[in-house]
């Protein structure tokens, strides 16, 4: 199986190692050439252009949202028109319900086949082949890429046929991480503004009811006020909540709780956040109840 | 070490009897005399008033509420009447960060001792053993009471010296679980309406980054639309989100997601749901996006 | 001046037979032309398509949404390519701030002008000529457009050269006019369940601090649980909200409130509210507090 | 008939020179006696003591709150200790349902009779005489007392029997008010980052569909920034705001926007805003998208 791969970043870049540690050929291409250098150190070829996936039978790409996919792959000469017939693109991207139902149809009218895959773990898990995949296509495609599956993820969930739907059950996923961070923001705030040390409260949490490392991680993110480098960027986690938001709006589904994380993304976004890890709307509060970072 | 446990409720029963396995003499007490019988065939000795703990070392209370505790404690011919000076009052009931102040101040005047050690778990951890206690009061004191709260819990989180933090941090506990509650019950609102099944989303979850009993647990009294009998009563969390609300307003501190929990319970409440477990509130998304139960 | 006039709704057709009063000679247009024949009787002509308005010097439009508006301008033989070099399109819809950029653009690029005009008020006071316009564009311009404006509206306030201004300033009043319903559907719940007749507690509001017509209009559908037929339908306040909220997203505005009426149409729209009025969210209080209606 | 005024704060000492120049005796009394000489300068009696108020036939009290309320009447050698049987308290300030209901039950035991009420309108308006007041209570009472509150306000308006719900009505009226500062503050915030002059925007807004002084006077506070001295304190919007929410979960009726405009006030406390007038919550939209005031 020719296996290619676009879209170097943080995560991409050890998704991809983990694909090239498979054995099988693989091709990587990212838009900031340099990128491409250490996937190459590590055996694969770079394409030049899109044009080099012309023979590849998947294609996993792994882009920050909308825009670009929707670029890369509908754009002028993009990757729909360079497939094959009968190869299949996974996009593991976070991006909209609405755009993969739109690749879907697209992919299916040019005689190709589409699969979402999108990842659940931040860059360690990525490079250490710990992600969680949600999975949705063909049932007989995903058989044949679980093994694929295997090298990236610690486990694969299929959710459905439908493509869109592993979006959705990513997008949902992300709004729950989100609500992990923003209810560990307001618990810390009130305790420590109530004299009690948040380090202490927050391993009291961790040993104990909460013991589980999103809440080890995040809390740990919150306590210590590390926001830099992000593993994942507010502008990213902002966008997300933009999408479920969207999703529900779609589906008929209010969601107050989404809302009020949006809100916090957004005005992160007006404090200059865009820099910094997604959890920093975990300061929010503490910032709300007048605590000095 | 005399001991003494008053409010023999779904908790209560459980860690006066991990108490008696304790060995030491133990006398209990309960406002419905019945309950007690449990505890007497274990072999406790049961009070006919609270004039019967005079001569306890240490007496625990588990209680539903300020109403309860401070009646018992401060009403006429009370706890606080009937200790004896240098005897402890260990309260384990989740109450008020306001009560705790003042149960602090009262004992301390009568030359008597007050240690708040609220306790985390439902009734079955209480039962086994396996609650988590967050204990605050004099260090000496605590010091003391560890060998019997190791028979109640698995582990005690020492919170500080003024009772009352410990108080809060339980309060930020059920708070936290609440939000648990909430964010699970909005994203399989959101999934099962756009066709994924709430359970295999919930097994997709549970199996990967919320890997801990609190999101299997109420995932799954959401997904079962299980809310009866209840382990917590709707009405017991919305009192402790009244109180976290009270807590947080006497520090200034505003917390916009407790807000959208206790009108979430108030809701509930509204609706005639006081007989149902606390996490009834997890379907309330699913009924605005119009899903039938 | 040639007049031109498209979408001859609710609004619309009111505000048409206004120009039309104003003695120039008007052609209108609607998708289901059985709409036009009140414009007729008065004396309007009626285009057969888009190209009847080639020589019209200023063409009005009232549309439902963005997507309506879009497809009309900017599609295939849309008014774009039928508007003559220098005539002027008045949009009067309430549509995105960003489309309304995009309008902007594309004119100025045909040599065309394009001046946003949206108009507060219902249909009685389009049809009495007693609208308010936001108007925004080039000085000179709406200076020509004055006396056709005074036709329509009572006053018309000139708020910026670039037309989206005026768009957005169009949202943020559809914003506070949603707020006042909620407000008014939070505090009639209250005072009901409290045993406060709900009419006479709103006569008394509007007959001291809030006595104007906006809280008597609104706050008495809302007591007469009047919301069919809709004098601003649901759907339509809804996708009001979805714009103020693109808008706010799109210059780092976090609004609470705006949320939090968004999700009270999302919700609306999932009990199947979408041919009341707007104000039909004025009761989920109400609902939410068990009160029948 | 008798009269007797205590509490001569910013609103108490105007609404008692209205009812000095009503030409009965009137006796007044203040915790600050200096506050007392401007009503001493136009004629009426200074109280040394509570005990003045013996023979009186009517008292009316304006106070800060439950806490000052609750001391005064209930308290050792209070008013209700003084008052001689049939007098009637007309108690105007903002205070809760709940200690309303305590005072009318105190009142009737001791003989005596309960009447509330509160008024809207701030200090220029009770120096004036042109209050709205929310009276309730037994209708030969109130009838009698028409005369004066002729004095005092421009419309009285009778509410019920039971003088709580005066109290529930004025604290409705409240969050009324508030909710319309926060939509003035989340829309000025928007259309002004958008880049529309805010104070042209207000000019706009109050010429038109909010044309009423509700609208102007806080809309003009916010578009000034001017929040001291304050009309009416910050802490005494943040506890009506508390006290409307207490009614409300007594009541069983959640309000969300009521819980939005809590959080306000709890914030704006944390900043350091007790000095404030209540409107200052309506820069915080401003600051959360970046605008330096």
């Amino acid at each position: 199986m020719k296996i290619g791969f676009i879209g170097l970043g943080q995560m991409g870049s050890g998704m991809a190692a983990r694909l090239q540690a498979s054995g099988q050929p693989l091709t990587v291409f990212n838009r900031s050439p340099e990128k491409m250098q250490g996937l190459i150190d590590l055996g694969a070829k770079a394409a030049q252009s899109l044009g080099d996936f012309a023979d590849a039978d998947v294609i996993f790409t792994m882009l920050a949202d909308d825009h670009a996919v929707n670029a890369l792959v509908m754009g002028e000469d993009g990757l729909l028109a360079q497939m094959r017939p009968g190869a299949v693109h996974v996009s593991c991207s976070t991006i909209s319900v609405a755009l993969s139902a739109q690749l879907t149809e697209a992919h299916t009218r040019a005689g190709q086949e589409y699969v979402a895959a999108p990842v659940f773990g931040r860059p360690d898990a990525a490079a250490a082949g710990k992600l969680y995949l949600a999975v949705a296509g063909k049932p007989a495609t995903i058989e044949r890429l679980q093994p694929l599956f295997a090298h990236m993820g610690q486990h694969s969930f299929v959710v459905a046929e439908m493509p869109e739907k592993a979006n959705l059950v990513k997008l949902s996923g992300n709004f729950l991480i989100a609500a992990v961070i923003e209810s560990l923001g307001e618990a810390m705030a009130l305790v420590e503004k109530g004299g009690v040390d948040r380090h202490a409260y927050l391993e009291l949490l961790t040993s104990s009811l909460f013991n589980v490392p999103l809440y080890k991680n995040y809390g740990g993110l919150i306590a210590d006020r590390k926001f830099t480098p992000p593993g994942f960027a507010a502008p990213l986690g902002q966008k997300d909540m933009r999408l479920v938001q969207a999703a529900a709006e779609n589906l008929n589904v209010p969601l107050p709780l989404a809302s009020l994380l949006h809100d916090r993304f957004i005005r992160l976004a007006a404090e200059g956040g865009a820099s910094r890890d997604w959890s920093a709307i975990g300061i929010l509060a503490a910032q709300d109840a007048g605590l000095s970072s």
